[in-house]
């Protein structure tokens, strides 16, 4: 049973496609090093330990919130170390590494399904600082990367130009690759429901890398295991759905399912919120390098974007991909003042 | 005037919708370092040196069509080269580097329109004896990158993953983004017409990558530029406008112009050719990834590009992108074959 005041915030209701007085607004990656009060934390700590303590992650999450001034608090975490307890040793030097990467059937084979979360309690403990020390009109956002993207980072072994591995073992031995992805799908399953016991509202599901496929191949060896982790959610919290990197697979997205659809700047609004359905709620999608325009065509451009939904309920403001470490700090604010003010009904 | 046995070749009957007596392919990249014709070659001397001497480029191209038993040959070169007459310092280590990189609109200022290609001549001298000694029935490809990339590898000195410097001038100075792109457009369409008068039956231009951009953006800052292209080509000469990365861009690219369209293994091609209309050509689109599958996946995932095209006349059997260095040159032959075969009316 949510609080009613997090019921009527601003955010659940455009993720239910409810009128709001003014439309919502947060940044992926909003807690970030572009962000002075962030590097403050980071430069005493390594990533995975700022990631792993959660007095730490904690306080960088809520400094972005309130610096900011966005409509929702989104947990500081990573989409790896959920793999770490399946098997995969993971590393930052700095970018990511999977040290022991998949590459074929015995590999999967050594990948443990998540029966239970105790190795990532530093997650949830997180989540409950978060919570209590959040406005109560705040909500908070849980997260996790979607199987494909995980699987792929653990096949590739850290970002990966062609996707070369993981393609192989898709398109070579069905069978393992399905038993990965079920693998990932259900442990995947129990870390959100966990995060949203502990007190997230909603949470978002990334597919960060999924864009390197063709429509058949995510509907073959994808689709079925995002969904499967969308039909799992309780019903009353929000699922965000984001995929970034091929419009051609929305129709898809909108068949994994999902409350709201994260759109990359890759498409237009409008007509994206018409191929996925007026009845869901979508979230974007300004270019984030919009960032580095000067204020007037900061504003210009987010304009753009408010036309592009009508003043439909159930837009989410957002960029349609994270910041990045460069950005000013002070247009980011800038924009969400912007929208705020420009998004007014 | 073109010769009749060209005229009714696989090929450039494809490129004009006509029939065919099985589909045409060829693969872009054909000529690569996945072939051993083509280390042989290239293991003495630097990649600008084998751009720049005509034979040698000559020779790579003709082993690349003999070896493979494609359907038309594709001219070696390089998209950057036509930048160093233009005033731009270009290095291969070996990615490419753009040494004094355009930042701002004083940059823009000592970029030099091509009037005349003089320095060039390597490209049309190595067309001349391509064309001398390529099979009477196959059409020789000539290629340039669009405005859109050569000015962003102009501006981001190299490849990049966020273009923060290419949109930085686009969204800022409009005026020097524009005379920027004007400059790269006139001289690319000095630079196609010459390798057409040099003996190339059509040309391709590669937005290699235009794919970073949002439908707005791409309509206000690149598509007048890439239509101006199209538009100066010879009414005889097919052009091939392909881009990729962002298949929301399609209907766009066909208000570019174009008489076949090129396309990535993002989309469905079904899907793909109904958008930009069936009075036009495709080309494409199997992922290329695909040639890393048993022989018994790929010819299925040939046959599903196959089927997707209906047996319609227009379709030139391509992958969605190029071949990558890992691939092993017999399933790129193999393929060939393949489509050869199973493309048969």
């Amino acid at each position: 049973m949510t609080d009613p005041q997090l019921h009527d915030s601003r955010f659940l209701r455009a993720a239910r496609c409810e009128p709001t007085d003014t439309t919502p607004i947060w940044i992926m990656r909003q807690a970030g090093r572009y962000l002075p009060e962030y590097m403050a934390v980071r430069s005493k700590v390594t990533f995975l330990e700022l990631c792993k303590t959660p007095e730490l992650a904690a306080e960088v999450t809520l400094s972005a919130q309130r610096v900011l001034g966005v409509d929702a608090a989104i947990l500081f975490a990573d989409l790896l170390p959920i793999l770490e307890p399946m098997g995969l040793e993971l590393e930052y030097r700095p970018g990511p590494a999977i040290m022991n990467p998949i590459r074929e059937a015995a590999d999967v084979d050594r990948v443990t399904e998540l029966e239970e979360m105790g190795e990532l309690d530093f997650v949830f403990e997180a989540v409950r600082l978060i919570r209590r020390d959040l406005p109560g009109n705040i909500p908070l956002l849980g997260f996790a990367g979607c199987p494909f993207t995980l699987a792929s980072y653990a096949i590739e072994g850290g970002g990966s130009r062609n996707y070369i591995h993981t393609k192989k073992l898709m398109y070579n031995d069905s069978g393992a690759w399905n038993a990965l992805m079920n693998k990932l799908t259900a442990s995947l399953i129990r870390y959100l429901k966990a995060q949203i016991e502990a007190g997230c509202q909603a949470v978002q599901i990334f597919d960060s890398w999924a864009g390197c496929l063709s429509p058949a191949d995510y509907r073959q060896y994808v689709l079925p295991h995002t969904k499967a982790i969308v039909d799992a959610m309780p019903p009353d919290t929000p699922v965000i759905n984001f995929l970034t990197g091929n419009p051609a697979l929305l129709p898809l997205l909108r068949e994994s399912g999902g409350n709201v659809f994260g759109l990359d700047w890759r498409v237009d609004l409008k007509n994206a919120w018409a191929t996925v359905g007026h009845d869901v709620a979508v979230q974007g999608n300004l270019d984030p390098i919009s960032l580095f325009a000067n204020l007037d065509t900061l504003r210009n451009r987010a304009r753009a974007v408010l036309n592009a939904a009508e003043g439909r309920p159930g837009h989410i403001f957002n960029l349609g991909h994270g910041v990045t470490p460069e950005m000013d700090p002070n247009n980011v604010k800038a924009l969400v003042e912007m929208v705020h003010e420009m998004g007014q009904r």
